[in-house]
């Protein structure tokens, strides 16, 4: 693991780095060793590890509970190397979209061949991530991410123990029903009402799949990108409930 | 109005009053004046204004938000007389529930019964509770009721200009459709996933007919009166958010 740059601002330290051929951002609360929780944040499809929703809700985590948040690029996203089948398949979803036509089996390979890669990626900045002071080894880690970030993290989730609460949604894939049904740790699922991409009927199925005793499904008008600024908030309160506060400001 | 007592605790003032003959209670901050907001508490089937959904309620809106509280009896209920319509309803609704039955048409005439009369009720209180120099005339107001406390809610708040923000769900009244269509301020709408008496599918299509542009569904597992109480704390921010803090504790 390699620190690429440092920046301090209102009390919130951003870390670039890299671990291997990972790219990652770490933001912490500028002052304090760890242990601290830890949230993941898988960001959205043509997103990267730094776009408006990953850090419109890193600096609150930062913020508001203490928490140290981390970011990955997704393959073939910010400073990754170009990925030519992600480029592939994005380009004809991309086009299919276009024309108004189903995005087909395309969709699926794009969703799986990123997931291949990521999965693994986020275990091994996890291993990396907790070696760090900032960080620490032993805090609770949750994770967060909607639509492509949810493609991944129901991967994720079911699959990795270490996480132990987790923000999803915005998404209705048939094919993550059994890994949802393996998921047991506290879930807020987010649905959009109005979503053409990932329709409420999915999206409840996919709700209903999950093996979580405590989840909770807040469901708002309008289309897939205008989830409201509540439910923000909402996540500050759902993590700081599930992992505890680390002492914020 | 007349007031029958006051006690004090907790910093929490609670008095009883009459308003004719409407039993209700009223709990404020014990110390400082209106204007403030006040929210309204419909209470559930079965019990009355000091049951343990409302008072659990009532308390954390006074001591986090500083906001005064108000619930009266429904028809038949709590300090009310007996009402004999209500009553032989209620004994024909019950004993097809125990037999195992549907409920037949008596549960709405049940409901638009208890409406019919409380409905008025609730607006009568409105105007007392507004005179007195602890709530204040022109402070914003909020509803608060599940279950049967909905099926008055979403006729009040339909039709009574003053509430501007509810709480509201565990109903799916097919009959409450057209009203829920005429409700058009922030409602936050409560689905039990596993309500035997409210199918998901009905509390869906209600809360689809609101006519509010911001409306959130919250929906956790689980039977009727198994509404966890991470949403009671929802709740508080909601109307915080909708109704501004009055400064409290």
């Amino acid at each position: 693991m390699r620190m690429t740059s440092e920046t301090v601002a209102d009390g919130v330290r951003e870390q670039l780095f890299t671990i291997g051929e990972i790219p990652g951002v770490l933001w912490t609360p500028a002052g304090g060793p760890g242990p601290r929780p830890l949230v993941l944040i898988g960001h959205g499809g043509g997103s990267h590890k730094k776009g408006w929703e990953v850090v419109s809700r890193a600096v609150p985590y930062v913020t508001s509970c203490g928490f140290a948040v981390a970011a990955i690029d997704a393959p073939g996203t910010g400073d990754r190397p170009e990925h030519p089948e992600v480029r592939r398949l994005v380009a004809i979803v991309q086009a299919r979209e276009a024309a108004g036509e189903p995005v087909g089996p395309e969709w699926r390979a794009l969703c799986e061949t990123v997931a291949s890669q990521l999965v693994p990626d986020w275990r091994t900045a996890l291993d990396e991530l907790r070696t760090l002071d900032c960080v620490g080894d032993g805090g609770p880690v949750g994770y967060y991410g909607l639509s492509a970030g949810a493609e991944t993290g129901i991967r994720l989730v079911a699959d990795e123990p270490r996480v132990t609460a987790a923000v999803l949604g915005l998404v209705g894939s048939e094919w993550l029903m059994s890994t949802a049904r393996r998921i047991t740790v506290p879930v807020e699922f987010v649905l959009q009402w109005d979503d053409e991409g990932s329709p409420r009927d999915c999206v409840m199925r996919l709700f209903d799949a999950l093996g979580s005793t405590e989840k909770t499904l807040h469901a708002n008008p309008g289309s897939h990108f205008r989830v409201p600024s509540f439910e923000l908030d909402s996540s500050v309160r759902f993590f700081a409930r599930h992992l505890g506060a680390a002492g914020g400001s």
